[in-house]
């Protein structure tokens, strides 16, 4: 019985979805398979299917995109994907450093939203401007040190980690 | 002046001690720098300092082993130096599922120690049953897949980003 019932808690579908269009190794493709699977999330989109039976990408995935829904959107559809989210009532939050994006985790600030597209950029020049643009908002990882970024994997693991330390079992 | 201040808060050490002693890949290793020293960790402890010269480490680590304290500390010499840290004040924390864990970031749990050595297990088995008992207390990461655990450098970014998000600067 308790099989059963977790199991029918880990196949349950949340409201977020993780868009990895720009993330281009194998490596850390696995990787966002792997923190996408086991935070619940109900799709993680990629530009191209066929890393999946990339070696590097299996090394890391430990077979967690059997349990996943992965999406391929190129970048060429990407913007009317996002745009098509929004009218269905989703929030699109880049994760980036602007100007005005909001600090994670921040206490002052709103909740992160509940039915939302997370926007990973490239691994070195982040979210592209013209999809950036496109994010109704932008959340950026807080950082003490002086090496410049996270690795994406670390940072979506962070964002998934808080939006289900804020929204729980998001129901 | 602005970027005089951002070094300057950028350098300063913290309470948070990472112990990944029992981690073997080069590549976890790079990655356990990278958040280390984003996080602001005042020491990163390893079982062998050679992996800083492999490519595997150094292509993860984006340089942030040059701004690390990454201190030598292979198994045998471990316990010792646990005991020690705690004849010293802090918490030895393992981040590990146990039937006594606490779960990271749960609102009815305690915040997390502010002066912490956060013990990594190795990745396939967890901390070793000898390094478990020296631990004060165990926290453990919720998971909603069906994916077995999180690469251990998604755990500790996990587990560093929930201690700053408690602690802030930790002053």
């Amino acid at each position: 019985l308790t099989l059963v019932e977790k199991k029918t808690q880990a196949t349950k579908a949340t409201e977020m979805i993780l868009i990895a269009t720009f993330v281009d190794s194998p490596y850390n493709l696995g990787g966002l398979s792997r923190v996408a699977e086991i935070f619940g999330c109900s799709a993680l989109h990629i530009s191209d299917l066929g890393v999946l039976k990339d070696s590097a990408f299996t090394s890391v995935s430990v077979t967690s995109e059997s349990n996943l829904n992965i999406v391929q959107t190129p970048p060429p559809i990407l913007k009317g994907f996002l745009r098509s989210k929004r009218a269905e009532g989703w929030t699109i939050l880049g994760v980036e450093q602007t100007d005005s994006s909001i600090v994670l985790g921040d206490e002052k600030a709103p909740k992160l939203p509940k039915k939302v597209v997370i926007v990973m950029g490239t691994e070195k020049t982040g979210i592209p401007p013209d999809v950036l643009v496109e994010c109704d908002s932008c959340v950026e990882i807080k950082q003490w040190g002086l090496t410049r970024s996270l690795n994406v994997q670390t940072a979506a693991a962070a964002v998934l980690y808080e939006w289900r330390r804020e929204w729980g079992d998001g129901l």
